[in-house]
């Protein structure tokens, strides 16, 4: 699969360019790039999966979030001149809205710690600022990307920080689609409160329920979940900024950590929280972990949700054919009519997907070692591609499918009266004894609970329709004394 | 590897033996067992590890908790006589002291959803209550296993309310196990406040830290854990004990779930709560899919701290050789005084394993269907397995390898004062320009920051003694304007 | 779950004990005890799991077939008297045949490498043959665990040899007992060979097939992953005997490693084979790693086929109930005469076990540094349980499960006759229009196609029974030109 | 995250369209499209990952590959006119060139079992064979997605099989670049032949080898990776062409099978064959399960031996500091000179994704039930992205630093001097008694054990220098008994 990166080195070929320099050396940078000769280097190094920072808007507008913030607190402390902050500033205030996101061409999974996404970030900023300031891009002596931009930051308390702002915006809009999914199953639960069915555990036939108390279980696990992201967030609101490169806050101003905090809060609406220790707030990837962990509870209850929806669909004739799905697609070119639970399955797949990533970044949380984790990039990656990829299951489960399920009354009904499970039910008015002589007859016989109760007299016709009937059999309660008197009295 | 489960099966051939009855016929069960027919099948059908309940007496405590609470609870409804409510509550507190836990004969990796492990339980407890009532092992008809002893229950109610109540024990004592080892790392923390080092990122060389502020983060990172856990308990005090079958509570009475409850939480001493949805409850292993989540983290992050501690012990000559870890056996049959760090390696393998489990956790919960997880064994099996290893590996690690750590004090000045990283502190002094130009020369000839700083004259010995105190370099701090006045002045 | 590894050191409080000596000091050892000082280090050390290498037969049978061989080796160099190398095989000649495995007290998960492990197999060697040499346990003068037993050898050489010697046994055994399954698998291939049913795709029905066919799939299942344990064998049949510390054979006389690896195929009858670069062979766990993936594929597998195997067997009635599985145990103590399919389920778990810990395999062959791999250890702890576990699922399908299977041909018959797929097979004859004209009716007004099509006059009963025959619908067959002229000319 | 799909259904608004019918109705597609109705859905129920099938021109090329095949076969067996015929294999064949690609828009993770995938290569096949025949896109009368393109096949048969075809050109591109990785290794290997170092075990100094031997090994480790991908490859070349729906071949004819694979495999040049079971071969996701595995293995090794690089060239002071990774990019805004191994970096995270993604392979896998696995997108999606990423992860280390890597060859000499370890070279020469004493004082000192044996006089410097040599240290060697003998006489 030659997914080939494409590289702005190929760009650079015929289109005029300008020379930037770093350490290495002299680099030739189109000149209608805005970014500069620290992403090219980065484009070229790490061209692996194709799918740039370009690809994660929430990423991009999580770190001019956090650039603007801190030109905002280097002017405060009056280590940044008004012109350039305004200048910053502005250039963020477009990238959070939207602009330049296609200049964020490095790729998502990369080595040096997330490096080379703050220098690129750095570089569109300052070639913008430059822009606004009205010189020419690459124009560093004017407004530098390090010195600049990147002021009393480093990549390791910047880039953390940005995948914590973007992840729980993430979060949230992963709760919105659930909690419409929810409605929807909430919704269906009203619809079936009246339809008996036979519950099941391990596959095998055993009491009554309503359709109605199998969807409402849907609807309250995602409402559990709900509540779980919700503290998830909270584990992530804690963040590093004013740690610079190790956590001990190095060349920062004392003053500066709260102050960017602040600012950022303002920016983005968060209520961001300083980490107590920055030395282990810089090196622990903990709350990543665990956040990972929580979807992946959703993945796998969101997983066990769509197997019941393809079990209690299965059929149409020869499977339980409870329920019907909407049908979205033809199912198959060599059989005429069939028709395939194709959301459902494809939630499976999502979460399948979501179960893999938590363990990739197990592995890369694991790895890290002594002051830094080298490899949140690939945790970036694989969280975001959870957080996405589990939003878009939930909006397709919602719309095309729940909102559309229908019940087979008849033959959930059916499967209630001639349901040898029912006798349970039975149990406190005929007795163990008598009740396990019907239970025993029915499976042989193949023939129902219901008429094998009334041929042998145990109880009449109207005794037996008030204990079946729905309220009796699916909430906990108490022996009719009136009913057990007249069997007694029988 | 055989691993033979010692089934019951066995000792039965030549001891006496009384005859017991289910659906599926007579069987003899040896008169000398307190289990019975049931366990005898459960046996027999799971010879898979050879661990049986009995290694893991918090869920035998657990079980006979709720047994307990269940008499009392059916006593007050008017269920169950004094008699035998008495009989039965007397044999659980002996099974909660410690008594017959190898009755507890069943395999921990079974099928059935824990309903051989509940009759393992109602067997056990029936017959020891039949011997205090003065009957006969087996004479059920005085007082039964399901009858009585499980009187208004459902392995589906009993068996995960037991995974829970054992599992906050589990939690618990982990805690206490995290927290001694904190303690621990928190000792030397404070022992190594003043040991000045090189800080590392990505493994290369970055700035100036303690040796304290390093091991503070190993303290801080288990206090963070310890916290998360308390969270994870609060999950798994939610019961549906009431639930029976399905949880419906078909055939319970309406208030016996509240009064359950309430005993239970009387005797185990924990704030348990009822689940507001017991059909939802009964089927969701969320709960247990996000402790093992927790569980994960805390591996992840121990296995983190071993890796460095391995790391900064490293050599002794060709390594890092920052610390040395106490010396716990020879090392090596062909390599004399060869030490190696056994006390970590043993814990990076208990959180790989703890790692691997949590798939196996993740496939049992994704693997439930409709009204109940027939995998809950396994669950059980690996989530116990993680406490128990993860507390070991938490004990040993305290006391056969952090309390006796020292520090290389001299090789870990030498590495600060030969370190390039170390010109980043002088930047606000003698600029960037040079900084960079000392560094490169540093770099290129081998020679130290400090000599050449002296050498060219940018600073006196008293003012980069100043500025390289280890309180300015492992500190955030604004310029020292004497020092850099005096500077500027030269 | 406080699972308290039983230690030796308890033992040695009251019993008579021999002084030993390492590099540590002195240390108290029982007198009674053939293991020594590095053992009893060892397991003060490692109370990780309770579970020790007397739990895994095949491993201490292969470290006494590698002394036994190092042995003979050593002698025919000319390294090692006669007199003590007979002693030594002897006593590895009683190990061999189960002699002295309670010994083996150390915990499968260890730091170290294995190094206890090794060491535990070299006292305990030692003090055997310095028994049969007349002299007392401990008196290493006259026969040294490390210098006569361990000779030429290095742990890093002898363990990873020892854990492929026993991974060839336990391959073996699981193969025997897959293929055991199989043959039960073909036999009810064989028995339901006429049996026609309906095939399902998604859950759905699709178009008939024999349940004949369905089970010969698990044995052809079987018998390709037999195929492919076959080939892991082969794998694993690299040693690396004479790398002693890290593979380049220091202290190694040049003719030793191609004289051990032949006296070692000869005492185990595998034809072993020395690695080429005994450097790489010393620090890979790439078989290993490849191994396991072979053990989760028969996980994946195994448990896709207990998955089927519950599906066909829901019901009784609510459900698929195409299938009868043998009843094992009593299912509920609150649903009379319910049975549920407690052996595929427990097989269902052992699979996710198997697949956990090829993830915890996959951490510690990543986590090797340098020239040695320290945590091969839990990599052996995994192995052999997902060896020994899948082992004793596939014997419990097999025998508890499989061979009773029955049929359920009335209505796997019904279900084809009233299914709406077998239009399918009609198409070349009334064409695809007509095909799915009676595919709708039938659809919408819940009639057989069978009928519609008799109704339609679309074809005569005759030739509908011959087109739709098991032979004509269950196999590839071109158009019957008898029939199509007949209908054609209709 | 909102990665939006970008679908064609929004293309649609504004340009011509046609209209399309299928069983759910009619839908405009546009005009320019060469997909048609079923593309149509499928895009609008799939908006999960962005990733259409277009980034997978190897899936492409399968698929037209497969489709000629059959085109061809339908044709021999008469099935086909050769008009059709003809116009279909015209078009696959310009898509095996490439054309066209822009049109497979479905996204890889798909409900449906691969439907959508087939459906979307017949709709652009069809219609681009429609063009060929001089007829408009869309005028199926002509020439019919289903009927036509997909004749004599099922998405049962086709999307596995198009899978290992594209599996097989994964393998052979990542092998190639292997080789190449492998070929870098082995240059180092020989560069730094005669190198001295010390080896290390469990990150403690061991025993002397060269950095050749460290570095051959690394190539070696490859050569056998390789091996094993080759083997793999041996598993994918079964196909199910033939199966149909679910294996029984219903409505295929008795010789279109074999037809069909001996075109497939002239058209593909690869030695295909057909299952023997076709029922097993259509539900058995064995194989990608095991190819997965292999990556897996590939995986943990690649990312062991980024692991030693960043460890062998830690430092540049405070650490290993043995070689020279080339500098790629400036490693740090805030610490000038900093350079950091950023592209071993990238290839760990590679491998921790491939890790990952084998999980969610594990999962999709076990999940299939009975006649068909309907997860096999997300397998497809998985095993291709770890494919691409390895591929891509080998080819930077390669070409970024391996090849530019260089030896700091006084540290390692100096490594090996000071070096304690080299004294268990002295044991069969001064005794391990003088060797044990020169290694406690040695360590106790600080002091090295070459001057410490010439100061006790235990050996002669040429002597020292004889045994010391390279040769000598890393290869296996009898005593030499000239020299044991001089020090016998001193």
């Amino acid at each position: 699969m030659p997914e080939i990166a494409q590289g702005p080195q190929d760009a650079s070929r015929s289109a005029p360019t300008r020379t930037e320099h770093d350490l290495l050396g002299d680099r030739e940078v189109p000149q209608a790039a805005y970014w500069g000769i620290h992403t090219l280097r980065a484009v070229e190094n790490f061209p692996i999966t194709g799918t740039t920072l370009a690809t994660c808007p929430d990423l991009i507008r999580a770190l001019a979030a956090i650039k603007q913030a801190a030109a905002l607190a280097n002017r405060e402390l009056g280590l940044l001149d008004g012109t350039r902050c305004a200048a910053i500033v502005a250039a963020c205030e477009e990238v959070r809205a939207g602009a330049l996101h296609d200049q964020f061409v490095v790729d998502l999974i990369q080595g040096g710690a997330g490096t080379s996404t703050n220098m690129n970030a750095n570089e569109v900023i300052a070639n913008r600022a430059l822009e606004i300031l009205g010189h020419e891009r690459g124009a560093y002596g004017h407004l530098h990307p390090n010195e600049h931009v990147n002021m009393g930051q480093s990549t390791n308390d910047v880039y953390p920080t940005a995948l914590k702002i973007a992840g729980i915006g993430a979060i949230r809009r992963l709760v919105a689609a659930m909690s419409d999914l929810r409605g929807s199953f909430a919704g269906k639960a009203a619809e079936f409160a009246d339809v008996l069915k036979m519950g099941r555990t391990q596959l095998q036939d055993a009491v009554p329920m309503t359709l109605g108390q199998e969807f409402g279980t849907y609807a309250r696990m995602l409402a559990e979940d709900e509540a779980r992201l919700g503290e998830a967030e909270l584990l992530i609101r804690e963040i590093n900024m004013g740690a610079t490169a190790i956590g001990t806050g190095i060349t920062a101003h004392p003053l500066y950590a709260a102050l960017v905090r602040e600012r950022l809060a303002e920016i983005t609406g968060i209520p961001l929280v300083t980490a107590e220790d920055l030395v282990e707030a810089t090196q622990d990837c903990g709350a990543f972990v665990q956040v990972s962990g929580v979807l992946k509870r959703v993945a796998v209850k969101l997983s066990k949700t769509c197997n019941d929806l393809r079990l209690l669909s299965s059929g149409p004739r020869a499977g339980f054919g409870e329920i019907n799905l909407p049908a979205r697609q033809a199912g198959s070119s060599i059989m005429p009519g069939k028709v395939n639970p194709v959301i459902p399955e494809v939630v499976n797949q999502v979460a399948f997907e979501v179960i893999g990533n938590d363990v990739t970044i197990s592995f890369a949380a694991e790895a890290g070692q002594l002051q830094l984790n080298a490899f949140e990039p690939v945790i970036a990656y694989s969280l975001f591609r959870s957080f996405a990829h589990l939003e878009a299951a939930c909006r397709t489960l919602d719309r095309h499918c729940v909102r559309g399920i229908t019940a087979n009354r008849e033959r959930l009904r059916a499967g209630v009266e001639q349901s040898i499970g029912i006798v349970t039910a039975l149990n406190p008015y005929i007795g163990y004894r008598n009740a396990t002589a019907v239970a025993l007859e029915a499976h042989a016989t193949g023939r129902g609970v219901y008429e094998l109760v009334l041929e042998k007299g145990l109880m009449a016709r109207e005794q037996l329709d008030a204990v079946l009937q729905p309220d009796r059999l699916t909430r906990p309660q108490a022996l009719d004394p009136a009913i057990a008197q007249a069997i007694a009295a029988a």
